[in-house]
């Protein structure tokens, strides 16, 4: 048999390549034969956890079916986030702490999530309950992962169960985990060589919400003025790729990890329910959200509610 | 707050119910305020085992959101077997193990599935997890699940895992697990004094299939002529049920639970799908499938690639 293969979402974020590396390794330890892949090269927040972790990114594929049957999927579940010939392959596992949608198989899988802060919280909870050792770089790289979904527990899809996790990961890594944590954060914000085509696909994902289609995408940075300094180039860069993509709305959501508070830019229709989902007036496409860190607990929810009512 | 409702699907068989007492029970143990609940009358063999047990069946709804804001699935996840108004509450929790298909979430929710033979296995295992302890008759209604779900262990959805686990609860109940089983089982194959209306409503579930409505009905006996001889009678009832609902297709599955066979009767559209599904040829809408016994694994799997290629 072909090996399954292991994987986060598209526009892979620390957490998508750490629980797919940890997972796969995890499968490995049991008995099965997995590869961790990627869907998308890793992020500078990610190269920078591994290279400090001593690994390598993860293969990338563009296509599953070519390769396996057989497909574990982590930190997503949602088809339009996957990979695109998802429905030829047999999703027989997800571990994730996203909602779900648009997920769809023909037999019963082991799917565990939690609305926790990240995967690697459930991942760590996985290993513990199969009695399998964490090997030092392994445990960096899911702290890594724990850190960045979190923004350090400053996010309020943070649990205590994610801190906890990311402590005792820390230990095995034998590392600080705020001095860590906070240069891995910055060196994730470095946005000075990204283009304005680059900086809204980095970390940006599609969501199906009542009959629009609706890309978010955040940029993490500790300036939001880095960013918007080149809005003119951002907004040009959004109405292209909706127009190319069939995207009806494009959210941008720049957050100061110092502060945390976000900036919206938002582009395409109805910027009525982006007005109404937030509560805010936009002005020149743009809106302060204050507090607002999150895209899952505090972006994609009201927006769903806004455009399904 | 009110109270959490925790069901499993329409037309309750034992896990349904069991599922939802035994994990209303645990989440109440750990702090949560839930009621178990249930979407439909329970069958003779879950009443034998609640009586068994001495349990009262848990209270019916026809709707949810006119008592409480959130619900915890068991058994299931798919709309079309949930709550009418599903669509209407916050679906916090669902432990099951069917595919995952029509569920649409607009939160992060804890989710646990696992490809056993029995809702109740994964149920026991959340216990163990929480270290709370099982009482004796929650102890007895669950091993009634898996015995229900798993013939016995004849099933091939039946792991190592759901035998364990029944032989575990069975201490705990203080039951002679074969004997008790046995009679269990025989109590639900007890269709004397059913209409035919009634003997295809008992146990049938709804799938989306392709574009085709597919309502697949299981019937446990032991002896398939108790119900064929009412087959003019079971035809018309169909007939009337898919007209009704329109189903495009409905396939009555008749297991003996002794020698572990299937009888299928088949009205609807298209038939040829049937008979490719199970390599077989139809004689009087009829056929024998040899060593069937599982509509989930041997039943949907089948019919839902010949009706979506």
């Amino acid at each position: 048999m072909s090996k399954i293969l292991v994987f986060g979402h598209k526009n892979p974020d620390t957490d998508a390549i750490a629980s797919a590396i940890s997972f796969s390794y995890l499968q490995n330890a049991l008995g099965k034969e997995t590869e961790a892949v990627a869907l998308g090269e890793v992020s500078e927040e990610t190269a920078y956890a591994l290279e400090y972790f001593g690994m390598e990114a993860p293969r990338v594929i563009e296509t599953a079916a070519n390769e396996t049957n057989t497909v574990y999927l982590v930190d997503h579940n949602e088809a339009q986030q996957s990979v695109s010939d998802i429905h030829d392959v047999e999703i027989a596992s997800v571990v994730d702490h996203h909602r779900i949608a648009n997920i769809d198989t023909a037999n019963p899988l082991y799917y565990r999530a939690e609305p926790v802060g990240c995967t690697a919280t459930i991942v760590l909870k996985i290993f513990k309950e199969n009695n399998i050792a964490i090997p030092k770089n392994i445990a960096g790289i899911m702290l890594s992962a724990i850190v960045s979904d979190t923004l350090l527990f400053k996010s309020p899809t943070s649990t205590q169960e994610d801190e906890s996790a990311a402590r005792e990961l820390a230990d095995i890594a034998e590392v600080e985990l705020e001095v860590y944590g906070l240069d891995m954060l910055k060196a994730g914000t470095n946005m000075g060589d990204k283009t304005a085509e680059e900086l809204i696909d980095m970390d940006a994902k599609s969501f199906p919400m009542g009959d629009k289609n609706v890309r978010i995408a955040q940029i993490n940075v500790v300036d939001v003025e880095d960013v918007f300094s080149k809005q003119a180039q951002l907004e040009k860069a959004i109405q292209q790729t909706n127009l190319a993509n069939h995207y009806d709305l494009f959210v941008l959501v720049v957050t100061n990890i110092l502060d945390s508070d976000s900036v919206i830019l938002a582009i395409g229709n109805p910027i009525a329910a982006v007005e109404e989902a937030f509560n805010v007036k936009l002005d020149s496409n743009k809106a302060v959200l204050k507090g607002v860190v999150s895209r899952k607990k505090q972006v994609v929810p009201q927006l769903t509610e806004a455009l399904t009512k």
